[in-house]
């Protein structure tokens, strides 16, 4: 069994969409980050930053959402959303997991605050290096690590997105926008972006 | 056969440490990061912001160093560097893995450069969450993932030390340098940074 604990509409619904691709049960544990005083202290032997997504899968505690992603996706290969070890793809696979949380999330934070950071003291480089490597890379092939799904769409794909559609910092070039929609598509897609709405909506975050 | 992108006294210098406790050959292949006029063109081909590390094996392109060491460490099993698939270390391994690239890394690059991003908006949190984090775990555990050496061992351990001993900017908990002596005994730790050190005066970055 899996606990996930989530935040509607933040870093953690990536990960909702891909419990939705697993398809095994999970329950969600709500973890307020917007409260007013902050998350109660007792949740950082959870997330040592106070922040989600983490899970819990047979009493094993996993943070950071790569590492999220390769667990779940290896532990439930039936799924289908990871190569397995010795498959060519899951070299481009990992890395490109990786690289969601160690250069596309710190760069776009970086360019939503105003700032860019392009010096070879931080590891991630700036905004256009990472616009060009995505585009790049999105249209040579349909899926970031190849020619099919995997958990690595849900992070870099569900990152396009709410790069596009709610930071509105990510250019809204085509061959992001084919790759948005053919995701979007995906049942799973869908029945994670209704379930963090009416979450969202719960919690009081949708006007009106 | 392994084809290892690197630069002395770099982000890569952890997986030439990991290189060394792998014992598998590999030729390394020399970037040179700190060029006047920038890396050539031609390598972005290779690692997208032009930077190290990045490997090919067998004619696969891994980067990312949290990638590169799960990918490595599951085709190689028999060095024993990562928990398989199955047994319970293998989550807090990954975990430690991501962090080192999503956490510590931009967390130590920022207070080296005199910022501090707190906020909810950066995914890694403080310099004073990393540093207690890190802190809390190793006085539970002699290893980062659990009771034995691992690859992320590699990668957190190499970067406490490079935050110690180099950038002089994490602080010198008796927890901390244990845990870094611990490392330095290593045969295939010390083999890496004779390598390293070679190849810093080849590059006339030692001092006469």
């Amino acid at each position: 069994m899996i606990t996930f604990y989530h935040a509607p509409w933040s870093r953690a619904s990536n990960v909702l969409w891909l419990l939705e691709e697993l398809g095994t049960p999970y329950t969600v544990e709500k973890v307020d980050i917007r409260a007013p005083g902050g998350v109660p202290e007792e949740y950082r032997s959870i997330q040592p930053n106070k922040k989600v997504p983490a899970i819990i899968h047979d009493g094993i505690l996993v943070t950071e959402r790569a590492a999220i992603c390769t667990y779940l996706c290896d532990v439930f290969p039936e799924a289908g959303l990871a190569p397995a070890i010795g498959d060519k793809l899951r070299a481009p696979y990992l890395t490109w997991l990786v690289y969601a949380d160690s250069v596309f999330d710190p760069v776009l934070a970086a360019k939503a605050h105003g700032h860019e950071f392009m010096g070879s003291g931080y590891s991630y480089g700036s905004f256009s290096e990472m616009v060009d490597n995505l585009e790049r890379t999105l249209s040579s092939r349909p899926y970031i690590a190849g020619d099919r799904f995997t958990a690595a769409d849900t992070q870099i794909g569900g990152g396009i997105n709410f790069g596009i559609r709610v930071l509105k910092t990510l250019p809204e070039k085509p061959v992001f926008l084919d790759y948005v929609e053919r995701l979007a598509a995906r049942p799973a897609f869908q029945r994670a972006s209704q379930k963090d709405f009416a979450m969202a909506q719960e919690a009081g975050m949708v006007p009106g």
